[in-house]
Formats: structure tokens, C-alpha cells, sequence
């Protein structure tokens, strides 16, 4: 899966724009330099964020009852029903900040038949065990990649210029934690935190567990980024991070959520690096590794609320930032048009 | 003036309401201490953020001609105009974020005549110049105060519940630099930004004015922060002072945003300490005076996006979030209605 996206160029025109609204030059801070990331994502002078989605993309994890979360596995399921009923956090901020939200069902191990709402995009139920063998085969992370290219490719047909990314999957922090370690070179120990609230004794077990894993996989320090998905998973990951490229290749906006996301994140970009220019990176988690994943990309959130829940919310709690940023360019007067003086 | 503001008392069961959602406890962060600080203001465990209101106070400083700022004095009144109009950023994130914008005249140096959106409460045509004398007189800032309180008055009775707080008026940084100082003891220097825009040029001369100012007024360190409010203004500042004493008194929220309303609530605060307890920190601005205010409030704002545009925009910004705070509370399954287990 090698998608073309290109890296985004500047657009004659725009700073200007942005600098001939009602306000002092530069007074909106991160929205201005927003507003020009989004004009260049789109080229246009006139931004447009139309049919902004929410994906939740839900999987199981095969190390997960080897005691690396502090819940058991079946919350995976429960919690997708919870998203579908409309009680989970992620749907209460998704409905009051106007984004669509659907869950993906990208390997939980769980039967919810036909349902409103969820797509069933599941590569099977719940990944292999990464302490005695790798995550997915190669085939299965290849179709994970090209359901969530699949995915945002329907969604592009419809207009959709945003998406956020959100995941539910008991044990997936964990996932995150090797990918991470692996494709930055951080110390897996700065990669490990707690994930849903383990105790001190609970993140020493995962800590072993994962330094377990790592030394099975032994992979080289420069291993392939798809290699290193596939090692360790998960399909709700993988299948993320082929989302994230097409939605690049559409020259969506993409609104990267925290640890998880941003693990899948990196394995797109280290696939294909442009598609980090179409990403918004809407907070810094209080997740431990998520420090060592923002310091590889470079990246600056936007929120640093201590969220530590994952599900997409940050993205969704973000998405007012991002909306407000287009709608500044796209509504505000001019000097010039409101008959404002300019500067002395 | 002297309002009866209680301050807020734990409610019973409200901990628990928040821990029993469905999300590991603590997770949502910064958005679980304000869900608690709405609710032990209500007293209550269904919190309502009705008829959300935007005010934005606007006024003239008879110091503004002096050299304080980038702009020329006509800019208050014209952008006062443009906020009519829709054209500002306010208008443009109020208008997407579900608050309703009001504009007070509480002393700009023009005649609007009667408008819709625009509330008349012009105590004078801009405060006189504190650079030789008070900006204005105690009956002025009485009035001021009272016309505040009424207004919030007003929209209590419509059941108000949340105001957010913004202003325009040129100079008026450098009123709220002089506030700070006296009232924080803060060196002066450390209270002085560049406003809109001044050069290095700009900022030395505002720096040695307002010097000037302060010698000439020649305070106790322990002055009434009332008679602070009068030597240094502006209108709209002391308005808001009123107006926030008030919604306090209504058990209303206050969004507070940067630093010239951060000022407004120094003079609120070191007139009735318990006010604090119902402000909301939306931001923290780039205005470098906004700091000391911040440390003096034992303060920790909600965002920083290098914002220094006032107007009341970083509190339309973060308005989503307090808004995302009260839902949670109100929306989300818990473990036990949801079917989701808990913690092993």
C-alpha cells in the first residue's frame, strides 16, 4: 500500500488573507498558523471542513489476558456498545462539537451482527499473542491497511474533508508502547505508562511483559514500519494507519487523538513522511509515551488537559479549535471591508 | 457594592457521579475538575449551562492619544461597528460556539444612536487621562459597577447561567498593566506588554508613561482596589468588575479570558475574595502581564494557543470545552447502567 500524497505547498495569497483580518497580525496565535495549514492542505483561500467524521476503531489484543490492562477484555466489546448507544465519552463530545461518529469493528472479538452505526471491517477476532509470536500475519495487517483506506475512500465520496481518529481496545496501550519504542528509539521504559490506571505493581508486570515481547521480536532498529505494525498489532492500529494515508491522499485534515492514534500515526509516516502534514495534533495525553511520540514527530498539541482516556476525545474536544480556525479566515472582515484604521 | 458571594461547598455524591462514568477514573483531566467545580456551584449533580451570553464591554481611555498603543482611538468605536456587524473574531466564534454575543458600551467616545446587540450604558465618553489625574471619579466607577450588576441582572432573569467576558478598547492594556501592578505588586515592568503591536520603540515609551502614571498616582501598596479601579479605569473595565461581582452573587460561571479581563477580576477579587471560586481561566495570553495575574490567582487556564486578540475570544474558544465538562456529567452511561465492567 503506497499511496501518493503529496507534501503541502504554500499558497500565494493566504498569509495575506490572514494577515488583513480585523485583528493585530499574528493576535490568533496557534489558529493562524492552523488556518494556513489548512489552506495549504486545500489550497483554497476559503477553507471548507464539510461532513467532519469521527472513526472509533475497535479491536482486541491476543497479550491482553496476559495482564498488561488494567480491565478485562470483554470492556472492548461493552465499551462498542456503549459508543452505539450513545453514552461513552467520546459520543457525548462527538455530538456536541458536530462530528459524525462510527465505530469500526476491526478485530473484536465479539459478534455484534448488522448494527446503525458500526462498521464491520473485522479481520478476525482479537490478534495473536506478540509474547510467543507475531501480532498478524502479513496478510491480515495488508487487509487491515486496505479496509481503512476503504473506509475513508467511501467517506471522501461524500464530501468528507476531516476526520478524527479515536480506537477502543483493551490492552492497546500496550501495542502502542513496542511500536513506539521500536520506530523511535525511545527506551521502551519511557514508552510504558499506565494505560487505563494500572497500580505501581501493574506497570512494573506490563514493563517485563513488554521487555518480553521486544526480545522475542528482535527486530533490527531500522525494520520496515509495516514489519514492526504487523509484530505487534493491533487491527484497530493498522487499520488506523491505512485510514491515515488515504485521508492524506484524499488531502483530508487529519485530527490525530493521543497514544494510540499517535502510534498509528507513526507507522504511517514512516511508510509514506508527507502524511504528517495533513495532520492536527489535538493533545498531549498524560500517557507517558506519548511525550517520546510527539518529540519524534515534532509536533506541538494543541490541548494539554491531562486526557488520559482515548477514544477519540481529544480529537473531538479539539475539533472547535480546528473549526474556529477556518471559519476565522472564511467570516471575518477586512480592514479594508469593516472600515477599521490600520496600525500607527 | 458589595455583594453576598458565597463560596462553593463540596456536593455530596458529586465525586462519585463523575467516578462511576464510564472511563477510568481521573481520565478526562482538566475536565473533571471543572465538571466539579460546576457542580459545587449549582449544588447539583445535573448541571445546566443555560443561555450561554457573551459580553463584550467596550470603552475609551482618555490616555489612549498619549502613544500607549498601535492603533488610533477610533479604532474602539469602529470595531465596536464590526462587532455589530458579525465581522470580528468574537462574532465569528461566538456565533459558531452557541454563545450569544452582547455589546456594552460603557464609555466608548462615539454616538452609536439606539442598535440592535449593542446595550447603552456609556457612563462618560472615554475615562479622563490618568496620566494627570484619576481616569475617573468614584461616582463614575460606582455607576460603572452598578451598570454591570444590572446588566447581569437582566439576564439572570432570563436564566442566564454562564457569561463569558471579553472587551475593546484601545489603551486598554495599559489601564490593566497599571491594575496589575498596584494590585499584585508586580514591578511595573513585568505588567507592560505590547498590547497590539508596539515596536520596541512603542513598548519603551508605554513602559515610561505608564511610570509616570504610577508615580503620579502615588498608591499604597494596600489601596481599596476600588480606588485603584478609579485612578486607572477604564469604563469597561470597572463594568466588568461590576458584572462579575454580580454573576458571582448569581451563582452564575464566569469565563474569564486574558488579560484585561483577568484585571476586571484582580479588582472583583480583592473586593470579594470568594468571586474566584466561579471563574473559569480560558486562557492564558501572550499579553506579558497576564502572567503575574495568573500566578496572583493561583490561576491555571484551560488553553494556550499564543493568543492576544481579547474581545473576549480565548473565553469563546474554551467555551466547548466547559460546555463538554457539564455533559459528560449530564450524558455519559455509567459502568453499572452501561453493562461495562469495571477495574479487576
Amino acid at each position: 500500500m503506497k499511496l501518493t500524497i503529496e507534501a503541502i505547498a504554500p499558497l500565494p495569497g493566504l498569509q495575506a488573507r490572514i494577515d488583513g483580518k480585523t485583528k493585530p497580525p499574528g493576535s490568533l496565535g496557534e489558529l493562524e498558523r492552523l488556518a494556513l495549514q489548512i489552506g495549504m492542505i486545500q489550497q483554497s483561500l476559503t477553507p471548507s471542513l464539510g461532513q467532519p467524521h469521527l472513526l472509533v476503531f475497535a479491536g482486541d489484543h491476543g497479550a491482553a489476558p496476559a495482564g498488561i490492562s488494567a480491565y478485562p477484555q470483554e470492556v472492548t466489546w461493552q465499551m462498542v456498545e456503549n459508543f452505539l448507544a450513545g453514552g461513552a465519552a467520546i459520543s457525548v463530545f462527538a455530538r456536541h462539537n458536530g462530528l459524525r461518529l462510527q465505530v469500526v469493528d476491526a478485530g473484536v472479538a465479539h459478534d455484534f451482527g448488522p448494527r446503525d452505526g458500526l462498521i464491520d471491517a473485522k479481520v478476525a477476532s482479537g490478534t495473536r499473542n506478540y509474547l510467543v509470536q507475531a501480532a498478524m500475519s502479513p496478510a491480515q495487517r495488508d487487509q487491515a491497511l486496505a479496509h481503512g483506506a476503504a473506509i475513508v475512500d467511501g467517506l471522501a465520496g461524500q464530501g468528507c474533508r476531516v476526520i478524527g481518529f479515536g480506537e477502543m481496545g483493551i490492552g492497546n496501550t500496550a501495542s502502542a508502547s513496542l511500536l513506539t519504542h521500536q520506530l523511535t528509539g525511545t527506551p521502551l521504559t519511557d514508552c510504558v505508562g499506565r494505560g487505563t490506571g494500572l497500580d505501581d505493581a501493574g506497570l512494573a508486570r506490563k514493563q517485563a511483559l513488554l521487555a518480553q515481547a521486544a526480545k522475542r521480536a528482535n527486530l533490527p532498529a531500522d525494520a520496515d514500519a509495516l514489519d514492526v505494525l504487523a509484530e505487534f498489532g493491533g487491527f484497530e492500529i493498522a487499520m488506523m494507519s491505512g485510514a491515515m494515508l488515504a485521508a492524506a491522499a484524499h488531502r483530508m485534515l487529519l485530527l490525530i487523538d493521543g497514544f494510540i492514534v499517535t502510534a498509528a500515526l507513526l507507522v504511517a509516516a514512516r511508510h509514506v513522511p508527507a502524511v504528517r502534514d495533513y495532520c492536527v495534533f489535538c493533545h498531549r495525553s498524560a500517557e507517558a509515551g506519548h511525550q517520546a511520540q510527539l518529540r519524534s514527530l515534532a509536533a506541538e498539541p494543541l490541548l494539554d488537559l491531562g486526557l488520559r482516556l482515548g477514544e477519540g476525545t481529544g480529537a473531538a474536544l479539539a475539533w472547535p479549535l480546528v473549526r474556529a480556525a477556518a471559519a476565522f479566515v472564511n467570516e471575518m472582515a477586512s480592514f479594508a471591508s469593516a472600515g477599521v484604521s490600520e496600525q500607527l
